[in-house]
């Protein structure tokens, strides 16, 4: 099932999507209880919006192996992996929705994204064991882990290479049936592919991540987890367009702006 | 003017402490509007809960000189001082209202804590200059940023050091009307005094951090900012009492408890 979040009449509903590219109207939403409505609509023809407020906003950070090695030539250190599953934070003033505009700031120089998995989590969880952990998820969606590679080296935080205004483009909507182990996330930039990985390649997976942080914290719906990227990124500029796409997903499309 | 928010038969709400002990009701909040009711509590009558419902959860980190040297002691490294105001994270799942206990799982071994004053967010802000930074704040509050010092060297991130449950007290009350100049945290320990310092000597103030942080982000209504601590914490044991003051914003209390 396919949950989108979308404006109609100045309206905001959820709604499910049906393969002819329509989406029925919903009562409620899907962490609470839903009826559907008799109303369809266009996805063409409604504003899409992000698929659920997010709660906590959690991400794995270093997750891909080929992602930790071009950070290491990046920065000139050596690849490390990481020993354990230590979750990292990102904020939510920067999401945007697929569709909308990531805004470079005047003084930004090295943009790039990052195609990443979202966990979404649907019920309330502490204390889950790995073969448990599925069970607080209600779906996927995509992110774009969009970063400023200066900031991320200068600051002393990731605040503003990470967590600038648009920067966390997150949608299309949230799938509930999602097979993991297939899946390949591939991200276009103006049309011509620029990577591809498997998605499922992690070094530690979501169980392992949910099971670990719930021994210390409890997710809520409306948490999410952002599963981390691999390979490396282009440095974007004004009017590239960034198509984020993983098998079974969708795919999240954002063009990139500078500020004025 | 001090804002409640506090449960009474089954409801929770905000209210207007008034000075001898009682709070006034209101329908609404102090972010969108709000009305007194006829309706009068003893404060002692009521479930304290937390101040508001916090949306994004900003802090300081290093912000006072005597906290860096603390820390460089401990971790055995040269202190060194920030060089620009780069805001940090912290997960509001670790958020309790005063009175809750703060569980100390059973696997921690160094908990300390840290007395914070919070700057709650109220009105929507981008760019604003320093002097115009305080227009956004609608008041402040008391944190305890209680940390687990273990885990703070063998993580890569602060997720359990500082996220775990619990880990987060605020409160008790949003105060509007608040002279930083000439405030003190005070911190006991079981009634002693431990720790005292200026509030106001940060090495950032507060509108340095806003005006930096709103060139690049959007604060909203719910957003807090936690200031950094200074000093250092003895560490806590199975039922510590740890009350957090700062004048003329009250007093944050929680009793520290080992997870059975």
């Amino acid at each position: 099932m396919r949950w989108l979040r979308f404006t109609k009449d100045q309206h905001t509903s959820f709604g499910v999507v049906h393969d002819e590219g329509r989406v029925q109207k919903a009562l409620g939403d899907p962490f609470n209880g839903y009826q559907l409505e008799p109303l369809f609509y266009d996805i063409a023809d409604v504003k899409i919006e992000l698929p659920f407020q997010a709660k906590t906003f959690y991400c794995a950070g270093m997750n891909y192996s080929s992602h930790i090695k071009a950070v290491a030539k990046r920065t000139g250190t050596k690849p490390e992996l990481p020993k354990q599953a230590d979750i990292g934070y990102r904020a939510n003033n920067a999401l945007i929705a697929t569709g909308e505009e990531v805004v470079m700031p005047a003084d930004s120089k090295v943009i790039q994204y990052e195609g990443e998995l979202v966990v979404v989590i649907g019920r309330k969880a502490k204390n889950l064991s790995p073969s448990e952990a599925l069970s607080c998820v209600l779906g996927y969606t995509i992110g774009n882990d969009v970063s400023e590679r200066n900031w991320q080296k200068s600051d002393r935080t990731f605040w503003r290479s990470k967590n600038t205004d648009t920067f966390k483009p997150m949608g299309p909507w949230i799938e509930t049936e999602f097979d993991l182990s297939k899946a390949k996330t591939r991200v276009r930039v103006n049309g011509e592919l620029s990577t591809e990985f498997d998605t499922g390649e992690m070094i530690f997976d979501v169980p392992t991540f949910i099971s670990k942080m719930t021994q210390y914290l409890t997710l809520w719906p409306g948490d999410m987890i952002w599963m981390g990227t691999d390979g490396s990124s282009p440095n974007l500029k004004h009017n590239d367009q960034v198509d984020v796409e993983i098998t079974g997903l969708g795919v999240l499309s954002n063009r990139f702006v500078m500020a004025n």
